[in-house]
């Protein structure tokens, strides 16, 4: 059997303190449900005393049924001065509600003596404290020790005593931090392994990638020891990013023989890791290992040449193992095992060689071509298989629509005014509407005009609007992306357009979110006299 | 003294393998002379012989005078069955004219049986024959051992036979290439250590970062021996890249006591980093450690403190080594201290406690409720401190717009028109412009009635677009933010706009960046006065 180790996910918190990066509460229950889909053990969510958006979180995540992760709360150990009890902040993180949470504490004595102001044993006390607290009340604690390198560089004593205070308090799991991110694979690997001499607790390691070794430095930590790894999925964090778990991930499961998710689920990594670009709206990095579009791509002829003859020739490992794919740049042949596979999935009937298939997967490269992804987009992938398949009827005709957008006048709350005329079997109906924009001024006139033949369309609520600009080189004249994410109380959907005109784009993305709606609707009534 | 490593930079060569990235030959050229300017001693630049750019690349490059670097030729070992006179691509190498060339051969029993087809023997030969070819030309050979470690791993006895021939037949250095970057940085160490041993020979190491790690693998390869490193600057290459040489640089000179770069050299890392990135035409990652924008940025409010008080709380070097520079981000998190921190680089004579900072620091936190982020956008708040200190003055009133956005007909190119009116000092303009989008029209339109009176205004060009979603579960009424880049060739600045009007997000960005170009050329022409 491989050995285990511990996955604790820190997008939620250390993540969301890099660059342009805000979550929703909406994004954030998105991100959890994403974590608990590929079988993160532990995430780390930050402290519901800290702002109200933290405190919904907590609220809502309770509603979750979630297979594999725990939330963990994040807070710091108590002040000084005062009592654990008199500590807001410490008291905050139990409305939080978590069986686990995880707790930093200053290990250097530098940043105690001058940033802290406390004496060193003042220091110590406060990690007991703390620690000790959340024990009392039944919740297993991560003790996250801040600086540990530098600090024990600094005073090889005090950070081991530091360490020792928080395993006697009861903490399950003692995480060495490299907070600057400055220390090298070789001494990190080198100290984690006195750590665990002296300690004898589980020991963490928590990497930052200011050196550009992140990864190396968390793999050379469990080679000193370590069986518990924190960090965020991609990398996200302060300065520059915290160590990117999927990369850490990939290597353990697929190259080092250890164990970190459950059976089969390294197989998502791909999936999951797009899922949480776009809900955080950064695109994912094309050359990211593992997970990248291009971790697999292939540039070169010669290289491609061999690679078709045999794939380990340029591949170290298979793109298929962590869900992805092998691509060449210069002849567009990727991607028709994934449509088909798709395609069988919607409909089991269709042959891998028909024409059938073989004309989506053209549809799909096209529209790829012209900036589409439906990874994600799920609703306008069914429609485009059901126009390819005979399995679709349009609802409406369009005859026109038209927006107009005003200079705002104080006192006036819209802005934007559209008019839309569409046709249903031959009537017509010619419908306006008002908005904060041009995109929810359309909403309203096609879901006036619509509601009169299909009652059901009031139904239909909006739940995400996400705007991506693709080849933002091109300023305001680049292509836009645009995913909607729908909800009718009982199913959710999310469909996709694309234009360099954003008015078009959001339209394509509108209709495909009515129209697959009106077809589920349709499909229903169906089965209910079968 | 610091022990010396040698650079090897193939930005033109592997690097040019990297999606999306194509070199023009007055790119190459800028290029050389950046690295110059950095002074990388080894700069690859292709085989004269593979196309007529390359050929074009070599005879330019022979007329700049240069001060560090010394161009490198690329090319591989002679085909099998003929002789180094009849092998084309050898004898093209010689045009390229340089005192350097680089030869790869192959080193992996596998690649030779199934991908060249050839026998173990007759690989040797062609290993020896072509490196032997060079020395007696008067070239110093650099010899790439493709895949050595995959090869290493498989067959150590023919993996050394390889390198021993090249040694043999006189190459300086000996290259050991992770080419299909997928070994770890411990495996990595250890077998750079063996073929020192065996050699003794200069070693070089050559990694690409498939498992996230071609930076520890190159310093782990330098622990165990090899004095010589190749990569790219920035790490472009194939799949995930070539190992960072910038980062491997000022991890080696300034946390491993090596020296690589002339003396001073270093301090132009970031800058010499970001004009190859702009030559490239690709926005340099903002976590790119060390030179990238974030590298030392603080989002953090206690990290921001804590920073103040002494920069090494949250730093591992000091920015200035490198050129880059301490940014703190503004956010929530971030405080009254960062905002006055920047007042006070904008004009010095303003007074912490003074009503104007309090001014500024309220309509800074008003603006971010509303969903306005400054990090990043410094044009939008240098206008923003400007008009609370009395210095703003508008360059035009406007009067209105309105934006009409239509269906797509086929055939017709634009769908989006709009008409601006605005006003000078009393004399009015009113203009129209269309475009594939409401934001692409209404561009032109307010640019064609400025130009009117600020002819300057053509010199501007929006270089990037980007549109985020706030709060996006509000769907089509969300706000959105619109961060515009702009540039007049010679300075580039950022603006920002809010609303839940794309439209009107769009226009207040679009402002701003005109003004603050006019805002730019009204204080240059009053320095030329002084």
């Amino acid at each position: 059997m491989n050995k285990k180790i511990d996955i604790f996910d820190s997008t939620l918190r250390d993540g969301a303190q890099g660059e342009g990066i805000s979550f929703s509460v909406q994004d954030k229950l998105h991100i959890v449900k994403a974590l608990d889909e590929l079988g993160v053990p532990y995430i780390e969510a930050g402290n519901p005393g800290s702002n109200p958006k933290d405190l919904e979180f907590f609220n809502e995540v309770k509603k979750l049924k979630l297979k594999h992760s725990h939330l963990v709360a994040f807070g710091s150990t108590r002040r000084k001065g005062i009592s654990v009890k008199e500590d807001a902040n410490v008291q905050s993180l139990l409305t939080a509600d978590t069986d686990y949470v995880c707790i930093f504490g200053k290990t250097w004595d530098f940043q105690v003596k001058e940033i802290l102001k406390a004496t060193l044993e003042e220091n110590l006390s406060m990690i007991h404290d703390t620690v000790a607290f959340f024990v009392a009340e039944g919740k297993t604690v991560f003790y996250d020790a801040e600086h540990y390198f530098d600090g024990y560089c600094a005073n090889p004593e005090y950070a081991l005593a530091t360490l020792k205070t928080a395993h006697e308090a009861g903490a399950k799991t003692l995480v060495l931090c490299d907070t600057n991110g400055g220390k090298l694979p070789d001494e990190i690997m080198q100290m984690t392994s006195v750590a665990l001499k002296e300690t004898g607790a589980q020991i963490g390691i928590h990497c930052h990638n200011d050196t550009g070794m992140a990864v190396a430095s968390s793999l050379l930590a469990i080679k000193g020891g370590a069986d518990h790894v924190q960090g965020t999925l991609l990398g996200f964090g302060e300065r520059t990013g915290n160590a990117n778990l999927s990369t850490i991930l990939a290597n353990l499961q697929l190259k080092m023989e250890y164990d970190c998710l459950p059976e089969g689920c390294i197989q998502n990594l791909t999936s999951v890791c797009r899922r949480i670009a776009e809900i955080t709206n950064i695109a994912l990095d094309s050359s990211m290992p593992f997970v990248g579009y291009n971790a697999f791509s292939h540039k070169a002829g010669m290289h491609i040449d061999a690679v078709t003859k045999n794939p380990s020739a340029y591949e170290h490992v298979n793109p298929e193992a962590i869900g992805n794919e092998r691509h060449f740049l210069m002849s567009e042949v990727a991607g028709r095992s994934l449509v088909i596979g798709k395609i069988r999935k919607f409909d089991p009937n269709v042959q891998k060689d028909s024409p059938v298939a073989a004309a989506i997967v053209a549809r799909v490269k096209e529209l790829e071509h012209e900036g589409y992804q439906f990874e994600g987009a799920e609703g306008s992938f069914e429609l485009l298989m059901r126009k390819n398949m005979g399995k679709y009827k349009p609802f409406f005709d369009l005859e026109y629509y038209k927006v107009i957008v005003e200079q705002p006048i104080e006192g006036v709350s819209s802005t934007a005014f559209a008019q839309v005329k569409i046709g249903v079997d031959g009537e017509m109906a010619i419908t306006a509407g008002e908005g904060d924009g041009p995109v929810h001024a359309l909403d309203g006139a096609l879901r006036r005009g619509l509601q009169r033949f299909y009652p059901q369309v009031k139904q239909i609520r909006l739940t995400d609007f996400k705007v991506r600009v693709l080849d933002s080189k091109s300023a305001t004249a680049a292509k836009v992306r645009v995913l909607i994410d729908s909800t009718d109380g009982e199913t959710s959907w999310t469909t996709v357009g694309v234009s360099s005109d954003l008015i078009e784009a959001s339209w394509i993305a509108l209709v495909d979110s009515f129209e697959y709606k009106l077809i589920m609707d349709v499909e229903k009534r169906f089965k209910a006299y079968l």
